[in-house]
C-alpha cells in the first residue's frame, strides 16, 4: 500500500472519471503501514467471498431464528461447525434465561366502533415469508407485562418525558388508560416505562409511515419500505437500569446462579404491551377525539391526529410463558504468538425477531468471512501475536442476553486481558459509521484509509468526510453537524467517531465492564429501516435493497479484520490519547453549556409566568396549561472536573509525543510495562460505584440515556444529573468522574515515564 | 382612559383571575391621549354593534360575489346606499378591465390509466354552498393563458426557484412537461411562471392536506380545515411586474383609456394553469415513478411522493371568455374641517372568489362598521379635521384591479394629499397583525395600548407581545423571531410592525405612489385558511369558525377608527421617524448580511466541488448531479448607503427630539410648515425609476419579492440584486437607495428646523 499522506489531490479530466478517481481530502495523514502489514492485508481481502456471505445468510435466514426458536440454535450448532471447520478452537457457552414466550396476545377497538387489530403480518410471495415452515412470533415485545385490560386510548405521540409535558399542557392524563405511541424520538423501551410512570395501564406502539413508511419510499415488495401491516418487535426490558437476563443482574445467568424472584426483577416492564402496524393504528388512532395533536405530534397517516381520550375504547390483553430458555453463545479463539494472554474480542449477535436478514445476519456473515479468513492466513503460516476470540451472540435481541451474561460471567478474566473489543450488528449500503472510545479513534481512520470504497472508488473515510461535508448544508443542520464538517474537510485532523450509549452487544464490554469498544457499520443507502425487527428482514429484501451483491457486507469484514489485525499485532498500544482528551474536553464543554442553557431557560420561563405570557398567547378555546415552573438552577461546582480535563490534556500531549519519539527503541520490557499500564487504561473511567440508582452502568463517560435510550450520555453522572435537577448528584459525579479522569492521567504520566527511558 | 404607563403589574390571585386582569407589559410607553380623545373614541366604541356585522355580511356573502358576477354589482350598490344612508357623500368609480371569465376547464390523466379530475366543489348540507342560486366559479385561476396540452407530469414541489435547482439536481427536466405543484412556499403566480421559464407547457397547482387540509385540523364541516374536493381559486397575473389591470400599466383603466393588445400585455401567464384539490391530486401524484421527492417535498397524503417525469400522461385544457368587465369601486368622503385638502384613506375590497365571507367580507364588515360609527359621530356633530375617504374596493382577487386602477388614475392627486392608506382584508379571530410603514410603527402601539382583547382581558398590544415571546420558545424559531421576543419583552420598547410587500390593495399605495399605509388584521385563531379561496369560506364558515359572534371584526372596525381618528384629528405629523430610521438600519444589517453569507456560500461550494464531496457522499443509485457552480461574490460598495442610513439616524433623532419639546407652543405657520414637509415625506422614497426590469415598483425601501411573491423584500433593488447575482445593480441601487434615504433626511432636517423655531 502506498503512503496515502503522500498523494495529492489529482485534476478531475471529466466527472464520470473524477467520482472513480483515488481523491485526496485527507484522512490525519495515517502513518504508512507496514509493508508486511499491507501484504498480510491484501491476503486477508483475497479470502474474502461476497458468495460466501450470501450462501451463509440464506441458510441461516431461511427460518425464523429467534430465541427458543429450534432455527436458533440450529443455526448456533451450524456456526460452531464453520469455525471447527476454519481451525478455531471453538465452543458453545450456554445460559439460562428467563425468556417469556407469546401465549396470546388481543387488541381490539371496542368502542365506539369495534375492529380487531391483526397482529400479523401476511405472507408475501417471493419472500421468506412465504416459504419458511416454522411459524413467526406474532406481534411481540419482549419483557411486557402480561395482563387484561380495558381503557380509553390517549395518543402520546413518541412518548417521552417532553410528550408527557406537552400532555400535561393539554390538560390530557394518561392515568387509568391505554396509551398509543408511535416509534421513533427515543427508545422504545422507554414507551411503557414512562406511561407506566404517569398511570397508564397499558401501551400500544405502532410504527408511523412518516418514520418508515410510504413517506420515505415505496413499501416492500415494491421498496425497501414497511408494508402497513409490518410490524416492529423488540424489547421493552429496562436496560437503563441494566440488561441481560432480568434475573441474573451482574452475574452470568448460569444453570446454578442465584436469581432474584420473577417478582423482584425490576427490569420486566410494569404494563402490557403490544406492537402494532399501521394499517391497524390508523383505525385506532381515528377514533380518537379531543384536541388536535400539537404540530411535532403529526405522522403521515391521511387523518387529523388527536390525542383523545377516547372516546376510542380498547382492550389489550397478552399473555405469555415465563420461562427460563437456554441461550446459546458461540466463542471461538486463535491463541496469540507472544501475548495469549491479550485478547482481542470481536462479535456480533446471531438472533434474530423472525427471520433476521439484515439484522444481524448481516453483520454475522461478515464476522464469519472474517473468522474463515483468519483461519485461511493461519493455514498460510500466520498468528496474531494476541489471541483472537471471536464471539456469536445469541439473544441480542430480548436485550444483549448472551453478550451481557457472557461479560459479566467473566468479568475478572475479561477486565484484565481485553485490549478491545469489537462489534458490528446490522449492516447495509452506504456509508462508513464507527462508534466507540475514541483513543481508537485515530486506528479508525487508518483503517479507514486503506479500504476502497466500492461506489466510488475512493477510501470509505474519504466517503464518510464528504459527507459530513455537504450534510452541513441541509438547513436543519445543527451545531454539531457545522463542526463535524469543519473538522472533516480538514486534512490534517481525523474524522471524529461518535460516542456510544447502548443497543447492541458492545454495551457490557464498555458500560460495565469499562473496557474499550468499537462499533462499525455501513448504513443509510440500504434502508433496512423500513423492515427492521418485522417478518420482512428477508434474504430476498436484503438482497434486493440492503447490499446487493453483499458487497458491502463483505467490506466490513475487510474493514473490521484490518482493525483485528492491526490491534492483535501491534507492538505498542495503538491508542491515541490525546483523541480521547479532546473528546472529554468537548464533553466537559457540553455539559456546562447545558447547566448555562438549563439556567437560563428557567429564568426566561419565570419572567414568562410572572407576565402571563403564556396564558396571553394561548387560543383559550383550545386547551393550553401553564408549563410546569422550572427550579432555579444553582452553579455547578465545575472546577475539579475542569482541571481533571485540563491535566487529561496535557497527560495525553506528552503521552504522545514521548510514543511517536521513542517508539523505535524501546527495549521489550519497555514495552511489556507500556503494554501493562495501557492496556485496561479504560478501566479507570468506570470505578466500581457505577452511575446514580444504576450502578450496573460503571463507564463516567459513556452510558446510555436513563430517558433517552440507546444513544450515548457523554460524562453521564453529570449530564443527566444536571437533566434531571439533581444538583448534588451533579456535583458529587463532577467529582467523581474528575477523579477517574485523573486515574487516567496517571496511567498516561507512567507510560510517559517509560517510553521517555526509565 | 389611564396613563397606562403608570399602571405596574399586578399579583395574580389566582390562574383564572389572572387572565382576565389587566397585566401590565408595556407598550412603548404610549403618550396618554387627550381626555376629548378619549371620550370620542368610546362614543365610536359605542356605535360598534357586531349584530350589524353579522347581518351585513349574511347579506353580502349569501351568493357568489367574484367580479362580473350579478352579486358583485348587487353589494356595490348596497355598499353605496349604505355609505349615503349614514351621511357619507358616495359614489361608485367604474373601470373596465380586462377579465377572463371560465368557459370550459379540462384536466385528466389519459395514461397509464384514467382519470378525470372533478373541478367543482360538492355542496355542503346547512352551508351557503347548498343554499345558494348562481353558480360558483369553478376551479380556475385568473390571467393563466388558454391553451389545450397533452404531456407527461413532473411533480415540482412548491415550484419555486429552488425546487428548480432540486429537479436539475435530480436529473428532471420540465421541458415539454405539464407540472404539478403544491400551494405553498410562495405566492401562487411563479408556479406557472417558472414552471414556463424552464420549459413546462402546463401547470397544476393542488392543496395539500399537510398545508390546510386534515393534517392541521379536521375538515370541513367537521372542522375548519380544507375538505377532500377543496380547492383554491386564486389569480396568476404577474404581479411582480405589475399588478392591476393587464392592458392599462401605469393609468387608470377608465373607458377610453389607451390600451396594450392583450398579446403584448406581460402579466398574463404563458401556459394553461389550473387548480385542484388534494382528492383529486392524489391520483395524479399516485401515478408517478422517478425519484423519490425530496425529504422537504413530501405532503399529508398517504403515498410515497414522486418526482417523475411520467409515466402519468396529463391533458390539460382551458378557455375562457377573454373581455373587458366593469368593475365598481364604492368611493365614500367626510370631508375634514381643517385641513380637507390632507387625506386619510381606508380600503378594503368586496369581491370574492365565491362567497368571500372571511376573504373579504370580514374587513369590508369592519370597515362599513367604522363608516356608520363615524356617520353616527358626524350627527352627534364631529367631523375630522383631516378629509376621511372611504374606499369598497372591486376585482382585489384578479390582482388588486380596482385599487390599483383608482390609484393610477388620481396618482398626482393621492401623491399629494394622502397622509396615510389604511387596508385591511380578511380577519379572524386571535392576534393584532401590523404590517406597513414604520414611521407609524410608534402610533400602532399606542392604539394596541387602548383596544381590550376580548379573549383575555388585556390590551390587544400585550398579548400581541406575549405571543411573540412565546413564539421564541419554538424549537424552529429563528433569529429574526428570538429579536422580536426580546424587543416584545422590553416595555420600553415599541413591538415591531412588518415590512409590506404586496398580496392585498394597499400595493398601489405604497409601492407605486410611495405612499404610507398600514395593513392592519387579527389572525392565527380562526384558521381561515382552511376554505381560502374556496366555496367553502361561507357566513356559515365564518360564524362557526373564524370569529364567532363577529368579536374580532367589531374590534378590527375599533382598532382601525382609532387609527382613523387620531390621524385625521392631529394637529402634527404622527409619525415616528426613529422607528423607520432604526428599522432602515436593519435592513441594511440584513442586506449586508446577505452579500456575506453567500459570498461565504460560493466559496465553500467551490470547495466541496473540487475536493467532488457532492459525488461522493451521493447514492450513486439514486439521481443527482451536481449543483450549478455558484459565482463568485464581489465586495459591494456598501458605503453611501451606510452614510445615508448613519445621517438618517441622527436625522432622525433630532427630529423626534424637537418635536417632542417643541410640540405644544407652535403657531399655525409653523404647524402648516412641519405639515407640509411631513405628509408625503415617504414620497422620497420612491423615486420616479423604481425598480431593475419592473418600474411600476417605486418604493425603494419595500416591493413584493420577484421571485418570492407577496412577502417583503426591504431595500429591494440591492437585495434582490445580490440575491439574482447583478452586481452592477446592486451598487447602483446602494446609491439611488442611499440618494432617496438623503432625500427624506433633509426633509426631517428642514422639519427640525421649523420646529426649532426657524
Amino acid at each position: 500500500m502506498p503512503d496515502k499522506s503522500k498523494i495529492t489531490a489529482k485534476v478531475a479530466v471529466s466527472l464520470a472519471a473524477a467520482i472513480l478517481l483515488y481523491v485526496s481530502v485527507g484522512f490525519g495523514a495515517p502513518a504508512a503501514i507496514s509493508s508486511d502489514q499491507a501484504t498480510l492485508e491484501r491476503n486477508f481481502d483475497a479470502l474474502i467471498h461476497p458468495d460466501d456471505l450470501r450462501d451463509w445468510m440464506k441458510l441461516l435466514a431461511a427460518e425464523p431464528n429467534h430465541v427458543s426458536s429450534p432455527h436458533d440454535k440450529t443455526n448456533a450448532d451450524q456456526i460452531l461447525a464453520w469455525f471447527k471447520e476454519w481451525g478455531w478452537d471453538a465452543h458453545i457457552e450456554t445460559f439460562w434465561v428467563l425468556y417469556p414466550k407469546p401465549i396470546s396476545e388481543t387488541l381490539e377497538l371496542v368502542g365506539p366502533k369495534k375492529f380487531a387489530a391483526t397482529l400479523q403480518e401476511p405472507p408475501i410471495p417471493g419472500d421468506s415469508s412465504a416459504t419458511a415452515t416454522d411459524p413467526a412470533l406474532p406481534a411481540y415485545v419482549d419483557y411486557q407485562r402480561d395482563g387484561d385490560v380495558t381503557a380509553e386510548l390517549v395518543y402520546v405521540n413518541y412518548g417521552m418525558l417532553d410528550d408527557y409535558k406537552m400532555l400535561q399542557r393539554l390538560g390530557v392524563s394518561v392515568k387509568g388508560k391505554i396509551v398509543i405511541a408511535r416509534y421513533g424520538g427515543g427508545w422504545r423501551g422507554l414507551k411503557p416505562k414512562l406511561a407506566y410512570d404517569h398511570g397508564a395501564i397499558g401501551c400500544i406502539i405502532y410504527s408511523d409511515p412518516a418514520q418508515d413508511g410510504y413517506s420515505i419510499d415505496e413499501t416492500y415488495p415494491a421498496g425497501p419500505m414497511r408494508p402497513p401491516q409490518g410490524v416492529q418487535r423488540g424489547s421493552v426490558l429496562d436496560m437503563g437500569l441494566y440488561p441481560g437476563d432480568p434475573l441474573t443482574p451482574d452475574i452470568g445467568a448460569t444453570k446454578d446462579a442465584k436469581r432474584l424472584r420473577m417478582s423482584d426483577a425490576p427490569t420486566i416492564m410494569k404494563i402490557p404491551t403490544l406492537p402494532i402496524s399501521y394499517g391497524d393504528a390508523q383505525v385506532f388512532l381515528a377514533a380518537l377525539t379531543g384536541s388536535v395533536a400539537p404540530p411535532g405530534w403529526r405522522g403521515g397517516l391521511p387523518i387529523t391526529y388527536r390525542v383523545g381520550p377516547g372516546p376510542a375504547l380498547v382492550h389489550l390483553a397478552v399473555k405469555s410463558d415465563w420461562r427460563q430458555q437456554p441461550i446459546y453463545d458461540v466463542i471461538a479463539m486463535m491463541k496469540g504468538s507472544t501475548w495469549p494472554d491479550q485478547w482481542v474480542v470481536r462479535g456480533n449477535h446471531h438472533d434474530g425477531w423472525v427471520f433476521g436478514a439484515t439484522d444481524p445476519l448481516s453483520g454475522q456473515v461478515a464476522l464469519l468471512a472474517e473468522a474463515k479468513a483468519f483461519g485461511g492466513l493461519a493455514r498460510q503460516g500466520w498468528q496474531p501475536k494476541r489471541t483472537i476470540v471471536y464471539t456469536s451472540w445469541d439473544a441480542e435481541e430480548p436485550m444483549l442476553l448472551g453478550s451481557t451474561e457472557w461479560a459479566e460471567k467473566h468479568a475478572s478474566e475479561l477486565r484484565k486481558r481485553v485490549v478491545l473489543y469489537i462489534n458490528s450488528d446490522s449492516n447495509e449500503r452506504g456509508f462508513l459509521g464507527v462508534g466507540g472510545s475514541q483513543d481508537f479513534q485515530h486506528l479508525v481512520n487508518q483503517v479507514a484509509a486503506d479500504v476502497i470504497d466500492p461506489e466510488t472508488g475512493v477510501p470509505i473515510g474519504d466517503r464518510l468526510r464528504a459527507k459530513m461535508r455537504i450534510a452541513a448544508l441541509a438547513p436543519t443542520a445543527t451545531e454539531h453537524v457545522w463542526t463535524e464538517a469543519k473538522i472533516a474537510s480538514d486534512p490534517d485532523k481525523d474524522f471524529p467517531i461518535e460516542a456510544l450509549g447502548s443497543g447492541s452487544d458492545f454495551s457490557a464490554f464498555l458500560d460495565h465492564l469499562g473496557v474499550p469498544v468499537l462499533d462499525v457499520g455501513f448504513y443509510e443507502e440500504g434502508h433496512s429501516g423500513g423492515v427492521y425487527h418485522s417478518r420482512y428482514d428477508t434474504f430476498e429484501h436484503h438482497s434486493r435493497f440492503v447490499d446487493p451483491g453483499f458487497v458491502y457486507d463483505a467490506m466490513l469484514a475487510k474493514t473490521i479484520g484490518r482493525i483485528v489485525m492491526r490491534v492483535a499485532d501491534a507492538d505498542l498500544p495503538v491508542q491515541n490519547a490525546s483523541a480521547f482528551a479532546s473528546a472529554v474536553a468537548d464533553y466537559l464543554d457540553q455539559v456546562k453549556k447545558l447547566a448555562d442553557d438549563e439556567r437560563e431557560e428557567a429564568e426566561s420561563q419565570a419572567k414568562l409566568l410572572h407576565d402571563h405570557a403564556f396564558q396571553l398567547a394561548a387560543d383559550p378555546t383550545r386547551s393550553s396549561g401553564l408549563p410546569t415552573a422550572l427550579d432555579r438552577v444553582p452553579h455547578l461546582e465545575f472546577a475539579p472536573l475542569e482541571d481533571a480535563v485540563d491535566r487529561l490534556k496535557r497527560s495525553a500531549k506528552t503521552y504522545d509525543d514521548a510514543l511517536a519519539k521513542n517508539s523505535s527503541h524501546l527495549t521489550n520490557s519497555q514495552i511489556a510495562r507500556v503494554q501493562a499500564l495501557m492496556m485496561n487504561i479504560d478501566q479507570t473511567l468506570a470505578p466500581e460505584a457505577g452511575l446514580p440508582g444504576r450502578s450496573w452502568y460503571k463507564n463516567l463517560i459513556y452510558a446510555p440515556g436513563r430517558y433517552t435510550g440507546y444513544e450515548a450520555k457523554t460524562l453521564p453522572g453529570v449530564r443527566e444529573a444536571i437533566e434531571d435537577r439533581r444538583w448534588s448528584d451533579a456535583n458529587r459525579y463532577a467529582k467523581l468522574t474528575a477523579d477517574a479522569l485523573n486515574a487516567y492521567s496517571d496511567r498516561l504520566n507512567a507510560a510517559t515515564t517509560v517510553l521517555n527511558g526509565s
